[in-house]
Parts: C-alpha cells; structure tokens; sequence
C-alpha cells in the first residue's frame, strides 16, 4: 500500500499514467494478503543470496542464542569495531541498523523539515521515498536515469537549485532496480561543490557486486562531511536479509544526529554476532560473488538467446526485457513456480530478476523459452 | 546522552536541581564507553529474564537459521496471527515491531505536530521522552507519581487540558521503575470520556508478572479505539530482550498509520518464529512468573532484615531505598560483581534492582548485608 501510493505519486511527477498495476511489496506488512505467494516458490524476486548466511555466520548465531534473554553490549560494540575498522574510520563514525533500511529512515526523518525536498532518481529502490510518504509536505522530485542508466547527476543538481530549505539527495550505486552505475568520481564532485543545504544519502547495498576498476565506496567522503550518509547491508553480499542489519557511516557529528532516530536497541544479538562472524570470514565475499557470476552467465545466456534486452548487471540481479504486460508475465512465472521481481514504474516493459543458484537460472531460463515457445515474450 | 537529556528536562520541568548522576543506560548506542561494564557481572540492571529464552524458541531459532538469507514473509504473518488470536483481535489489529519500544517510537512519530504535548508520569520508562528529544518542539508535562506511585491520572489528565493541538498520553502500567500499579478501571474510564485530541500509549511490558485480581489489559479498548495503542514486548517474561520483538494491539485504521513508521522489514525471522514458538509454549510464563516470585522472596527477605523500604512489585524488578549516593552505590555494587539498576530521577533514594536467579539474588543479598556491615546503606 505504501509502495503503491509512491508508485503513483512518482510516475505523476513524472508525467505518467496514473493507473498502475498494483506491486506486491517484498515483505508482509499489515495485509494479509501479501505474504501468501511465497510458498514453495523459486524466489528470483527479492535481490536475496541464495547461498543463505555464512556457515561461520550461522555457527554465531547457534552460540549466541544463550544470551538471547540479554539487551546486546558487547556485541553491539564488537560488531561497531569491525565495522569501523574496515571502513578506516574512528568507531564514533558508524551507527548500526536494523537494516539498512532503517539508516535510510534515520537519513529521511533526520532531514525533515516543513520546507524538505527530496531529490531521487527514478526508478530506483523505493524505501526513502516510503519514508517520506507519512510527511506528506516533503516536495518530492523524481529525476529519471539517463538513456545509460546512471543517474542523471545534472538534472538531480539542478532540481536541488533554488530549494527553500534542506534538500535530501538519494543516490543509489550501483542503482536498484537497474543494475547500473553512476560515475563515483562525479557524485563526488558534485558533493564537494554542494551548498551547505544539500544533504547526501548514497546506498551502497550491492557494493561487493560491482565489476568496474572505476567503482569505489564514498565511505571517506561522508566520514568528512556531515552532510554525507554511506548506507550498507549485510542483506546482500552477506545473506542476512531476514537476520535485519545493516549500518551507516558518517560524520560523528551526522552519527550523533542519525542515532537519535534509531529504535532503542535496534540490532538484535544474533544479528550482531552473525554479521562480525561474516566480515571476518575472508573467503565468503569471493565465494558470493563467484556464485553471483555464475548465475548471471547462465542467465545473459538465454537472454541473449532469445534477443531479450538486458542492462548490464552490477549487482545480484539484472533489469530485463519482457514483451506484452508485466503483471501477466509476472502471475505467469509463479504459475510456474518462479517469483519474480515486482514492477518498477516507469519501467514496464522490464523484469526485475534476483540471481538465485545456478541451477534456479537454469530452471528460469527453461520456463523463458517455453514462454517464447507459447508467445508470451 | 539522549537518557541524560530528558533526565535533564525531565527534572527541569519537574523543578528539580539541574545537576544529576550521569547514568549509563541499558544498551551501547554511540559513545564506547557504555557497554563495557557488563563483562561477567551478575546483571541486575535491565530488567532481563535471566532463565533465557524459551527451550522452544531455542529450536525456533536453530531451525530458523536456514532461512535467515530471506526477507520474513511467512513467518511474519504466522506471528501476527497467533497475536492476533491471543488478543481475540483481527490481524489488521496488530501491528509488530523490533521490540516493544520500535512500537513507542511509532506511537510518537505518527502523532508528530507543530503542538504536541506529550504526558506522561515521572519516574517513567524513559523511551517515549527519548523518542520526543530530536523534536525539541514537543510540550513535555512529566507528571509526578502519586505518594502510593500510582499515575496521577488526575493531574496528568488536567495536564492534557487547554492544549492547541494533540495530546499523548504515555501510560506504564505496571509501572517502570517503581512496579507499581494503576487502576485499569480508573485509566479506562479517562480514555472513554477523554476528547478526541487526547491519544493514549499503553505500555503493558510487564503485564505477565501483576499479582492483582484487578489488573487486566487494556487491548480490547485499544483495538475499539483508534486513540489507543497497547505496546507489549517479549523481552520480559519471554526472555528475549536480545532478539527482539514487541508488537501493538489497536483499531486497524491507527495500526495501518503506526505501520507508516516501520523500519521497513522491521523484524527479523528469527525473531519471528522465536516468538511465535514461546506463544505456544503453554508452561512458559507460568514457569517464568514462578522463579520471579522466588527471587523476588529472597529479595523481599533481605529488605525486610534491613529494613530497607521497597515498593511492592508487580513487575521483575523492585525499587528500593539505599541510603547515601545512588552513584556510588551502583558503583560499590559493580566492584562487588553486581550490576544494578540505573538512576531515574527524581528518585535517587531508591535503586531499581531486576530479579535474577534465586542463587543470584542470595548473591545480591549477602552484598547488601556487606554494605550495611560497612556502613554504606
């Protein structure tokens, strides 16, 4: 329902249609009707690694469940550490999520103001327009992507140009739902010629996915700046989307401010002790991003086969080509088994599949080419 | 710091000295130094169950590990259901949240106004005034407890009248840190003749340890009024303050606008189907309000010998008097191995101590005939 709503406010500004199909969501909130389809389904549809968490990840939880009954300390602490130190930064410069859903909350409600503007592209991952969706005063501008891909960094400059109050940028990179990149050194540019009112938000979750020599974290730059959040997860690259962590790094001074928005003890034990078991498991991210790749073969493979346009994939997942209506191929794939992404407006000619395991590809490119037999692609 | 700002307002407005014991507060948030006292202390500090979680949570969450790399759908909604039914609520009624006090922190966020005013009793559970810190424009009325430590309910309703905009009410009932009751019926009444400004959250964190035939949940009013939200959580009698998981009961419309506030994915799989297991474990409360009141004997002996005042407890704590400085009591009793519980002003004749093992409370015991032997209460 929020996800709707945003839909159809987002494709207005962009001087869409305003009848949509209506999106499912990735996760159950109040309706019941929404956790139903998960079932024995293939589940391609929700950018989750099919490897499941790390062995030494799941050997922590099995030990931290004897102090489940204990508000977490010492494992809030250990994890800030490693956190920290991977980053380069001082401990002060991290605040822990539950998800880092929650940083991109804390990034919204940090900014808010009767004059915010929020500056996003579109379609990208939905979650900060979401949470701007209950103070509906914000002053929403969707910009969309560049025939590329990439974020339009000029246009999202100039809709930050003449703002009345703060201005909140969104950048998503490499972008969700398309897989693609925007030049880090441009973003960054744009961040140290920003005025004072221009704040930054840049999600990083599929970081460890990215393939270019070009590509680097902005995690340094928003340690300088307090006007710069760097969001990451442990969702993706980790396995740990039902395990809910994730993390910002930032300015102490911005810390301090983001903190003050998170739920009380918001990481749980197990969480805690998952996620410092994977950053010191040297092998996981290799061994992730080598099934990744895999995967994405096997599936630009059929893609190309049948002549279905894709966009080049820096992530766990890759925007392609469908042809007839999207909510029917959608429904069809699950008749056959395979959850598939949901819709990203205004991109509808486009599937968003998530990389499952080799062999799950392989099934999905299976049921393409029997969708191409039946004439439904 | 966010704890000593309010206690620091909180006192102001209470015409209080300014100048207070720094306190360290339950959970690690930014600063280093607030986790590190927990080390192999006996902790009597937060309120925890010390038994731990449930045995069938346990299982729960070992086989719950293998689908950790998933975004909780199932699970979800299978715990909403079992809430749902255990409060003879539709599901639309409930809504979850990463412990009860992500669910305090919606009830504040959703009723955010240019003129809130915000009452609530003093000495209270202190997230509600946290939550309300990065809004400084917020009317606090922290409202004394009556001499028995009852809510005022007189006064904190006279607190409501007159105000511009919307009121929350902030009820804690039994009440933290004094264990203290107020009268269901007398709160009830309040809300069925209270104008439709006036919004009611209901904290009922402890409401599986009252020992009073009167006592009852206010959940069905909550569900029949969109005024009214009943918090609970699972981190007391269920044991699973490190896991996390709380919920609300309220009509559907006020659910669906607490839900706008959500952390996204708010709780996590594990936490999930913990949760769910400890519902339907018929021994567990019985067995976890069985070892309280043992401690809680052996607590009440040795107050008793010492003649130490305490407040009858209808919680997993009590409150009690020292004699001398809070500060350096805490301090005394963590040299001796034990970690107790933190100020709340303007209370700082009484330490909050929470109930451990009965062996563990023997411990506590000896410490406090030790302390009087010294001279120290």
């Amino acid at each position: 329902m929020k996800r709707r709503a945003f839909l159809r406010n987002g494709l207005m500004a962009l001087g869409a249609p305003a009848v949509l199909p209506v999106t499912t969501g990735d996760a159950a909130f109040l309706t019941p009707r929404q956790s139903r389809q998960s079932g024995d389904l293939i589940r391609l549809s929700s950018n989750e690694n099919p490897l499941g968490i790390p062995p030494g990840s799941k050997e922590a939880i099995v030990g931290g469940i004897g102090d489940g009954n204990r508000y977490p300390g010492n494992s809030r602490r250990a994890l800030q550490e490693a956190v920290a130190q991977r980053h380069g930064v001082p401990i002060n410069a991290v605040v822990l999520g539950n998800g880092s859903t929650e940083i991109l909350q804390m990034g919204v409600q940090a900014k808010l103001h009767p004059e915010l503007r929020l500056v996003a592209p579109a379609p990208t991952f939905e979650d900060v327009f979401e949470y701007s969706e209950p103070h509906p005063w914000i002053d929403l501008k969707p910009v969309p992507l560049l025939p590329d891909y990439a974020h339009d960094l000029t246009a999202m400059e100039e809709a930050t140009r003449g703002a009345p109050g703060p201005v909140l940028v969104y950048v998503c990179n490499p972008n969700n739902p398309t897989g693609s990149l925007t030049p880090v050194e441009d973003v960054e540019a744009w961040i140290r010629r920003a005025p004072d009112n221009v704040h930054f938000l840049v999600d990083e979750a599929y970081f460890e996915f990215v393939d270019s020599g070009s590509y680097r974290s902005l995690d340094k730059v928003a340690f300088e700046n307090p006007n710069v959040v760097v969001a990451r997860t442990f969702s993706k690259v980790y396995g740990m989307a039902g395990i809910r962590l994730g993390y910002a790094v930032t300015h102490p001074d911005n810390a301090r401010a983001l903190q003050a928005f998170a739920a009380g003890t918001n990481c749980n034990h197990l969480a805690l002790v998952a996620g410092l078991a994977a950053l010191r498991d040297g092998d996981w991210v290799g061994t992730s991003v080598g099934a990744n790749l895999e995967s994405r073969k096997v599936t630009y493979a059929v893609l190309d086969e049948l002549g279905l346009e894709y966009l080049p994939s820096h992530t766990n997942f890759v925007m392609h080509r469908i042809s007839g209506d999207l909510r029917e191929y959608i429904n069809r794939m699950r008749e056959a088994g395979i959850r598939v992404g949901r819709p990203f407006p205004p991109m509808l000619e486009f599937n968003r599949l998530s990389f499952g395991l080799p062999e799950e590809m392989e099934r999905h490119a299976e049921t393409l080419r029997d969708f191409r037999r039946r004439g439904w692609i």
